[in-house]
């Protein structure tokens, strides 16, 4: 499994990607999932994927290669006009993969499967964060739903409800993700440090700001010990049952 | 959908289970998913169930039929000698309601499974807790994972894991399940109130404690407006990322 979310606040995109994968329990591997293509000063775009790796390479190298070959007729990754033309482009190219994975043009819902969260801002226009489904289709994150989750998204989904707020700044924003991704690591072993932390700040149209969060980051060490406890000291807060 | 909690604590036993079901979300009924056998004084066997609503009822109807008939030749639950002979009993009962529900002898792995937490205790022996699985085999709850889990599992059970401790009291307990219930409601529509609580203490041999807990219901309300409080101050307890 996987765990990655892409997270809009007010001072832009934020994404956050583990990095285990596993066919079985003794097969376990170290995948970046985080595919990053900018174009400084007018674009950058993320891309971050779950599901079948033999599918979510494909894509991404598939994207790549298109982007470099000079002549391609596909449509380049780096050359699409707006940000609602790359999704579809990507979304495309899933289901380019996955058709051509399933023996009998079976779609979606096979074993070939994948999903993932695009994010990015292209020069003129606002930055926007998508979810692709294995079938090329997507959805636009909103006010209302400002976050996307893929992969194993159950064990971190409550906190980002109760505390997101879309006026968080950068150093909020990342201590909320890594609280989400620390209850994950902590229930599921199919999820697995090392992090991947990209920001992308709004209008500035270059990557702000692009580390690996492992084991021993100081950082992380703090937020993982210390919401230990104030979990437990938040839980000693409540009255007990009066009976 | 169902999300039910079976916990061993040094006092004994604490079940709670949601009330939940649905076929499709136009399709909501609330059924209890906790069912009680008692002899005073000899015996308590509490039982809750998640998976297909037919078959955990048919479970539940057999045991119960059987158990009443006098001179049928299945064992009954009110009489077997021990917790491990009654498990056995429930185990075999899934297996054949399971059986006879699918088409080709299709066992576990269909549209028909089901799974349950059994727990109870009979005079001569401690308070035991099971997990039943759709093959009709089961687990024992031991020191190192204290409790079981059935349905929507997930999104509740990083508290569980961060608090439970075995010397808690009932009062403890109780919040506790509260607030794993309460991220679940929160986080998925499958899982509802009302929500079914009861304690079982150990040696008493009798239900101590059942109650059901309401939309309206004081100590509910407490716990789920000061959890999201406690959670948001707990969060805001945590140095922001340096950067």
């Amino acid at each position: 499994m996987t765990y990655c979310v892409g997270l809009k606040i007010d001072r832009g995109l934020v994404f956050m990607s583990d990095t285990r994968t596993n066919a079985g329990m003794d097969s376990i591997s170290t995948f970046k999932k985080m595919h990053i293509w900018e174009e400084p000063g007018e674009r950058v775009i993320v891309l971050m994927s779950a599901g079948n790796l033999a599918t979510t390479q494909a894509v991404v190298s598939l994207l790549d290669e298109r982007n470099k070959t000079v002549g391609d007729r596909h449509p380049k990754l780096l050359e699409t006009p707006s940000m609602y033309q790359t999704v579809r482009l990507v979304g495309d190219t899933v289901k380019e993969v996955i058709e051509h994975a399933s023996p009998n043009g079976d779609k979606a819902d096979s074993y070939f499967n994948a999903s993932f969260i695009l994010g990015g801002q292209i020069k003129g226009s606002p930055p926007r964060l998508f979810m692709i489904y294995p079938e090329g289709n997507f959805i636009e994150s909103t006010d209302d739903t400002p976050f996307f989750q893929i992969g194993e998204t159950k064990y971190g989904k409550p906190i980002i409800i109760r505390a997101y707020d879309r006026t968080m700044g950068l150093a909020e924003t990342v201590k909320l993700l890594l609280v989400s991704f620390d209850s994950t690591l902590k229930s599921n072993l199919s999820v697995g440090l090392p992090l991947d932390l990209l920001f992308l700040e709004k209008d500035s149209f270059k990557v702000g700001l692009n580390r690996r969060i492992a084991q021993d980051d100081p950082y992380y060490r703090t937020i993982s010990d210390g919401w230990s406890n104030a979990l437990k000291a938040a839980f000693a807060s409540l009255p007990d049952f009066p009976g």
